[in-house]
């Protein structure tokens, strides 16, 4: 608890003046004013982040959360709950959505294991395991209070030593079947959302288990009562380790003025959490792709932020921050690359029969 | 004409067997079916323009048009319009948003002078002049049908040395100044939109300014009375050399079968030119970005295609294409790298206590 409330207290705004100074920059470069639309929003918001200018992001990752949710035996999902430690495994093999298209660009992949079910032997996964999953929430509390603070602290530390290592830009996965359905409970509790709005259909559910779903949510709600004015409360109750955990990157992102991407619902929903505890943090997040999972949007606009990419993607593992990462370098090519105005004068002798 | 005209007919549908085989790849991956949305379905389409089940964009370009455009005594843009000839040799030295972002995609950039107001001494420009800008349209036709046609087959040419000598992704840009203006009468001539719909501020016009542009549009499609069902007339009569060149780029690439990326509302009014010239070229055609002309929506709306990237930009140039090749290019990546469900198997070994 004492990592978690002193890194929350000790966050500060972004960096007025550099984000002036990014701004001034892109404003003299040869182009119409405000033309390259959001490379230029970005590029000022990067430089209020890290307080430069321009930035070089030579070394990026995306770490993945991921863990088991206890409300899997109330049949919310059409996938066996052994998916997320397949998966989870498969993640260090380099051939998930999320490996290949980290390698795509050049980025690198930390996978936790924050709370999956079963022992995973498989090298390259980071164990911080805080149980075998959750409870079930629609029963019970998901976790106790002290859970939710070990996954949010396991986000915390594991972005600290990242940057300690000269990680530069971040992004955010997950790998946890189920998870939609925390993710909508949290939303849920957070915003006062309805059901119809906040769940979807995950990955492939009928019409019939999706019924169930809305009410199996509703259930978790109902019995646990989480206080929407304290996010512990929500994260333990109806939540999740990997959204925990996230949210902790949230936090440690802003804390050491690094930006961080959001990929799909989940991780919205987590970036959400992190921004009801502290509201400093969303300076430090970029929205990448906009999810067709329903509560995407919600959770986003809350946030007041507006995703790049338009792809129709609901896969998550955070398939949609590599993808971000492009632009937010081409934000980075423009600054640096682009001449001023008056760098870019033709001399007369360029130009015959105009002048 | 005999070029344009051989090209339209011999282009063929895009091949349905290679496209059912890469889809059946796709399905086959380790992640629910559809869920990487527009990457599934761009690696679909990719190789039903190809014939191939994966693709190797490894050469990659962009083709700028630059041309003057004779409305612009009218008034109808802020800019003067010795800046078409400026940014123009402004691209060869590499510091234009094209340029720049081109250089972040590994894409090189082909600047095609293909009717710019003045001579242009500067290294690294096509010359395909046709003409020194074209005329008045608000008084006259912009240009003959000859010049029009003279156009097309620029672009025509252009791809098909460009596919000879090993580029196998295309993007289309432009840069003259008053095709904004141009691009809206095209776009109401072929479709009947209104002018309100239609046009847009361009690159920061005044509201006064902006009326005048419009009165100024409806104008030359009154005198000039250009016949929807003939594009060639619609083209010659109130378009641009740029958009006409742009339209022969859309052409070609579908005759090639190689990709072809649409930028902004200039390069989505050719793109829909050389669609009413022969609908199977569509196939061929991947948005980019959605523009912020307002004209932008409606042209890709009546092409059937839909943007990926959501970024506010409105500078033109071809600059949407180069971050859509990212794009193009995961999709590749996931196609070759992901692994399949039954690669994805996990040996019971790895899971201890799960099953």
């Amino acid at each position: 608890m004492e990592l978690l409330s002193k890194t929350l207290k000790r966050i500060t705004a972004a960096d007025e003046a550099a984000a002036s100074q990014a701004l001034r920059h892109m404003d003299s470069l040869v182009k119409p004013i405000g033309s390259l639309g959001t490379l230029e929003t970005l590029a000022v918001k990067l430089a209020g982040i890290t307080g430069q200018k321009t930035n070089e992001f030579d070394k990026k990752c995306i770490i993945v959360m991921a863990a088991d949710n206890g409300i899997h035996e109330e049949g919310v999902s059409a996938c066996p709950q052994e998916i997320t430690a397949a998966q989870t495994i498969n993640m260090t093999r380099g051939i998930t959505g999320i490996s290949v298209l980290a390698r795509h660009a050049a980025a690198e992949v930390f996978v936790v294991d924050v709370g999956v079910k079963g022992h995973l032997a498989a090298d390259g996964i980071i164990d911080r395991k805080i149980s075998h999953g959750t409870r079930n929430m629609a029963k019970e509390p998901a976790m106790t209070r002290e859970q939710a603070i070990a996954a949010l602290e396991t986000g915390i530390e594991l972005v600290s030593e990242l940057v300690g290592k000269g990680y530069k830009l971040f992004g955010t996965g997950e790998m946890g079947i189920c998870n939609t359905s925390t993710s909508s409970a949290v939303l849920m509790a957070l915003t006062g959302l309805s059901a119809e709005l906040a769940v979807g259909k995950g990955a492939g559910l009928t019409d019939a288990d999706y019924e169930n779903k809305k009410n199996v949510i509703r259930r978790a709600l109902e019995i646990n009562q989480p206080d929407k004015n304290d996010v512990l409360d929500v994260l333990s109750k109806v939540g999740g380790y990997d959204i925990a955990g996230m949210a902790g990157c949230f936090i440690a992102a802003a804390y050491h003025r690094v930006p961080i991407v959001i990929d799909g619902f989940i991780s919205a929903v987590a970036a959400l959490a992190a921004y009801r505890m502290n509201p400093l943090t969303k300076s430090f997040m970029i929205a990448s792709h906009c999810s067709e999972e329903p509560g995407y949007k919600h959770a986003i606009e809350v946030l007041g932020l507006e995703p790049m990419l338009n792809l129709h993607m609901r896969l998550g593992e955070g398939t949609g921050c590599p993808l971000a990462f492009n632009i937010i370098e081409a934000s980075q090519a423009v600054m640096k690359n682009m001449a001023t105005f008056e760098q870019a004068a033709i001399q007369d002798d360029f130009l015959v029969d105009i002048r």
